[in-house]
């Protein structure tokens, strides 16, 4: 028996039982007398829920992000704050940068500061060797640790992502099938989730049985004119492709903006797919087309995953969900097959 | 005498004494010891500055934002987070949305957590009566609060803003001297900060006795394709500019792709002025010509208040700086002299 069974018996939400425990005054009396009527009748007292439910905690969860502007994250952050707080749960935010001393310094800081779990948005904070995601696997040995879109095997570690790989397969495997064969990926890093988008094209040419060139997958970090420079000096060394897909918006709109200075026609000559689905690819013309990572309900997940687990309920380590296509001006094959 | 005397003597910051105070362990031995014998020099012992050094307080400070995945707040979040970070403060991040009643409850929320100081990001938190502002003032009365590019007067608050009456004065000036005489101004909100930007706009207009039209201010709420609607709905009934000055870039995005839409060349037929100078500004095409706040800048300016504050220090109520201009491809006028 847990918590489970007196919120359904009571016929409300685990943040209500929650809210009652705590002696949160959001709730109405009538609520509050039929939950502790249910928890009477079970033959349960509220201390029984104590530790669960973080009465004696500081109901407090730490997020920790590489840099909050980065509109991916600042998004993912106020998803994350508004889902928390559903559940009366605080957040102290760390903008840690992407150094991974500070980053580790930061994760003893949230330790130190009795946080009930830590949120790692992004998948930049996995890093290659078991070596350097030891802090975090340490971590865990005291309190829940949720990886937002990347992936740590590891003991009290669990992980909400979007299928990245299989969103760039789709979106691949579908210009592939149209007999476009010069297909660019451009990524921005080999993170977990920029690993998975590259296999995910990969993957695709592979079950064509067709070869890829080395020339057709890059990895560059860069801003959006550093991206539209490279592609510029590529296509005047001759290497130019039909079609680009990409990591992220604004690796994409670096695409529409090389395509814009040479006169190469979007979608005419040159289709372009971001990632992301950001408010960056509503501002470049043509609008971009992009991979819509269904971020809220992502963060949705690492939200329950974080309650059950305070509930010591039972949760998979891994919640994967897949992503969607909006499609707009950048590209004009029909993706509905894929999507 | 006061802590600066002690960082002033010791050649360390105020941020290094406080942390010698509070035993951080990011202070070297051997400054650790300067600074105690700075103190003990001066007569001084730690307990002496206990309270005014955040000692038995939760070195935490809340942030209230309406909504985080806007760029500019999210920007303003990681620049105070960094900048708090710095001080060993603490960010605890509510996302109050735009509701009056959430906020007055999040304020309650903050000061029941026992928060060291409230930030309010950005100037929709200041409403136009005495009456709901009065929570912010009562907050007031219990620790400092700081409002960010809006301005209250209260006691104990403090607000630190960009000068944006000053900045679209200027800019609407170069235009009038320029003999352009046909400027929109496009403006999202009667905040604070719209009004100010609203009223640089006009004093531009009133010292060259000139006369503004009546539909040449347009105070709209919308999304890019919005803006971009509503302005085509005018130009469809003979009403175009040749300049439209805005008080945000995706307000100014919608002007230009309206000109997109119908055929209008910018900056040739028509110039276009953003406002924030985010990385919105550098997808659109071209791109943007943007007043830039120096957001940083004041973030850096209400974290500095903030120490003063607690360290019983003397504080204007207000700071202000001057913005810049950050000049693109959406206009061809020469800004040197106004900015």
């Amino acid at each position: 028996m847990n918590i489970y069974d007196v919120s359904r018996q009571a016929g409300v939400s685990i943040a209500t039982v929650s809210r009652v425990l705590n002696g949160n005054a959001k709730v109405s009396e009538a609520t509050r007398q039929k939950v502790l009527k249910v928890m009477e009748e079970m033959g349960y007292t509220p201390n029984v829920f104590a530790r669960g439910l973080g009465l004696n905690t500081m109901q407090t969860v730490g997020i920790m992000c590489a840099d909050s502007s980065d509109s991916y994250l600042a998004t993912a952050i106020y998803y994350l704050e508004q889902e928390l707080r559903n559940y009366d749960y605080d957040v102290l935010l760390c903008c840690t940068g992407y150094e991974w001393e500070n980053r580790k310094k930061y994760m003893e800081l949230l330790l130190s500061k009795r946080v009930d779990a830590v949120i790692l948005a992004g998948s930049n904070f996995v890093e290659q060797t078991r070596e350097k995601n030891r802090y975090i696997a340490e971590a865990a040995e005291k309190i829940p640790v949720v990886v937002l879109n990347g992936y740590l095997e590891a003991e009290n570690v669990y992980c909400a992502l979007c299928d990245d790989a299989d969103a760039l397969y789709r979106v691949t495997k579908t210009y592939l099938n149209a007999g476009k064969r010069d297909i660019l990926f451009l990524g921005r890093s080999l993170s977990y989730s920029g690993v998975r988008k590259r296999s995910g094209f990969l993957q695709a040419y592979e079950e064509m049985g067709l070869k890829c060139r080395k020339n057709q997958i890059i990895i560059q970090d860069g801003t959006i004119d550093e991206i539209r420079d490279l592609l510029i000096g590529r296509a005047k060394q001759g290497i130019r492709e039909e079609v680009i897909v990409t990591a992220d918006d604004e690796l994409a709109i670096g695409a529409v903006k090389y395509a814009k200075s040479l006169g190469i026609q979007i979608p005419g000559d040159l289709e372009v797919v971001g990632y992301n689905n950001s408010k960056l690819g509503l501002c470049c013309e043509p609008e971009l087309t992009s991979v819509d990572n269904k971020l809220e309900y992502s963060c949705m997940n690492v939200v329950n995953v974080l309650m059950k687990v305070f509930h010591h309920g039972r949760v998979p380590a891994r919640t994967m969900i897949s992503a969607d296509l909006a499609v707009r001006g950048t590209t004009s094959i029909n993706f509905l097959g894929g999507f």
